[in-house]
């Protein structure tokens, strides 16, 4: 037992591996516990999900990337209570562990906005067994479509809706159009994969809400090409198995569908309600917990708060959005902020993010990008966002083929990672049923 | 509706494939059918096993495969039945197929020799569902042991039992032996992964039994460099929680273990079993259909069984292995014989086996070979499986870079697709629990 200043790490996404790395050489005693033993890259989840790339190759083993890290421990656990007086948390499996610094970087979930029972019909995107649903969803689909007499019937099957128009439904909407417009082009006897409508519904105004407006339209234009339809100003009011029910400015529609796919709201773990409770944080209405300029829970200076879990405010009074770069700023912050108490330095100047832009892929050499203030579309904003993909996957000393591998399958159309497994490989086609959780 | 010879196969494994894609350019209707969507590269899934290879690299969507192929249709389903006279089958669904011509090429099962209670402890490796709950097993069991206070159990954590000393069982001891010895070397505080204990266990009198002595020898000093102790001549009595009962010669024995491998044993399909009852074939004990000498079921000229299924023996009058090398070449021998059927020309020549040689991988540049009857060890048999696999991968059109990455990670003794997703995810460490089967 050393007397060192323990700092214990909720969570091994983005936020909570960054503070973990820029501790490397200070003289702590750091624990990481993540439920899994892997880091994801979510940013790449949806090629999972449309059978582009394998769970293998976008995540890290969190104890490889850390091993030769020697002040840090990897627990595989998960932290379901919370002393802060007494300054432990509590893991599932009854084990209690002291900290003097807390960081908490548990994520997100997704939210059905209190429509819990959406969900079997509309599985989300925030996991490896999420990603590798989806994919057994859409492929099984193009399956019971070519098996189908009923033309009715056969183009349900063939109906995709992504819910939310945000980043993660651009880019599903994208590369699910490129499954059928290329991929999948002469892989079935009796449908024309190119006959696929895929639906974009949105309760905004507009795609890539967040995004500058030129980028919204360009984003809109480059799904256009790929035979998408974007659905704005219109709410989900229903999902079940025979499709999704929305209000429109006209009235109620519905659209028969067995593929559902959510891509909009997010909530925090019961672990993040429950700090929050303890701590009486001031929260959000989906549970993001509002912190300190200097990221910490208010009245609580040892428990910090980074990436999606952090309410924070930019200059305009805006929250920042839940994605990588803040998560990997928050992240190192917090990691400063530490090193400097325990040697006994002044504080920090309050945290404050630096937005490098914002991206999103929408297929082959087609995106959207704002680098620094500028504006790209189509093949210079794709160039951009492999490139920076590159740097971070290399950087998480993840498989560095995997974009060559990628850009490789890009070219000549190919998604090899399209299985079905599972318990899904035991369903029957043509039945829409729930899917369980798959892992792996 | 054509008037074409109609030819149905049952299973896209080598056999089937293969024999698809030899009638390619015949005027015939083929349907390819199986229960999965995809082809999979069996000889190298003990890499998906442990951790190397994530299985979209290993297997190929059977649509891709024969995307190009006009005159074949694939159908994802499960045949359940057989009508022999009048040749149709049918499938779980409901659907019935006629055929003018019957491939059966259903492959093989694990077998637990009558105690099916041992499954849910000792996992089998034939499917992609099998290779992934074994990785979760094995690197549960690392993570186990690293939270484990007490020294016993700890050292049963660190136990591995693989049954079957075989290809398959000593591939996934050599490939342990690396995990522990090499990949996790450094990802560990309390355990040192190394002092992992890998026994194999079999009732022969060596390892490789099948293989010319030397190599056997060869193959059990290889694995014994890299840690892993084997046990012949010895037979499992019973498996659960607790571990592996042995009968050795000296009387009972018992290994402490949680992680137990099943690598023995075979049984066929249940449509198998009954096609065999319907076309009164003659059966081995395991299940395997005796063929005549061109691979058509005695009295049934229609209906050919190629790969695993068949029972064939060679000069020498032994069966046949349950190898890839037979499947391919059953599959392309079956193809041939129904072209000339409906060309009206002569029957072939029976069926006889070329056995190019016989190849078992233990670890980085460590192998065993017998290429055309010319024996190797060591590295330049490890260069001669790099450079067969090499050949067969791209021959799929799976991914051609596989190889290359997988050369890559055996340079870095990494392993990124060691993640531990699904059902396994969700269960708390440091209990022996069944694993239910998990999907990629």
């Amino acid at each position: 037992m050393s007397d060192r200043h323990r700092v214990v790490i909720l969570g091994g996404g983005f936020g909570g591996l960054y503070a973990a790395q820029a501790l490397k050489h200070a003289p702590l005693d750091i624990t990481l516990i993540d439920r899994r033993n892997y880091h994801l890259f979510q940013p790449l989840l949806y090629q999972v999900a449309t059978g582009s790339l394998s769970p293998g190759e976008i995540a890290a083993p969190i104890r490889g990337v850390l091993s030769t890290q020697k002040n840090t421990t990897v627990l595989l656990g998960e932290a379901v209570d919370i002393d802060p007086t007494a300054k432990q948390v509590s893991l599932k499996d009854g084990a209690t562990v002291p900290y003097d610094s807390l960081i908490v970087a548990t994520g997100s979930l997704v939210s059905y906005f209190g429509h819990e029972e959406w969900k079997s019909w509309a599985p989300g995107l925030k996991t490896v067994e999420d990603a590798t649903m989806i994919r057994h969803k859409i492929l099984l689909a193009f399956e019971a479509a070519e098996r189908c007499t009923d033309t009715t019937e056969r183009c349900t099957w063939l109906t995709f809706v992504i819910v939310g128009a945000g980043p993660t439904g651009v880019e599903l909407a994208g590369a699910l159009g490129e499954i059928a417009n290329h991929t999948l082009k002469h892989d079935f006897r009796s449908i024309n994969p190119k006959d696929a409508r895929i639906i974009i519904v949105d309760g905004g105004k507009r795609a890539l809400g967040a995004y500058p407006e030129d980028l919204s339209k360009s984003a809109e234009k480059q799904l256009h090409n790929l035979g998408t339809r974007i659905r704005t100003g219109v709410t989900v009011t229903n999902v079940d198995e025979d499709g999704v029910t929305l209000k429109t400015p006209d009235g109620e529609e519905h659209i028969a569908t067995h593929t559902v796919i959510w891509a909009a709201g997010v909530a925090v773990t019961e672990f993040a309600r429950t700090l929050a409770k303890k701590t009486s944080a001031e929260t959000d209405r989906a549970g993001h917990i509002k912190v300190a300029s200097d990221l910490t829970v208010p009245n609580f200076p040892d428990i910090y708060i980074v990436g999606d879990l952090a309410l924070i405010n930019d200059k305009a009074g805006k929250p920042l959005p839940g994605v990588a770069q803040v998560a990997m700023q928050t992240g190192s912050y917090t990691a400063r902020a530490i090193t400097r108490k325990v040697q006994g330095k002044p504080p920090l100047a309050p945290f404050s993010y630096f937005n490098k832009g914002d991206l999103a892929v929408i297929g082959r050499a087609a995106a959207v990008a704002n680098v620094f203030g500028i504006h790209l579309h189509g093949f210079p904003a794709w160039l951009v966002w492999l490139f920076i993909h590159l740097m971070y996957i290399v950087e998480f000393q993840s498989r560095i083929l995997v974009l060559i591998e990628w850009g490789f399958l890009y070219l000549t159309f190919n998604r090899g990672a399209r299985l079905i497994t599972g318990v899904a490989a035991n369903k029957s086609i043509g039945k829409p049923e729930p899917l369980e959780n798959l892992g792996e």
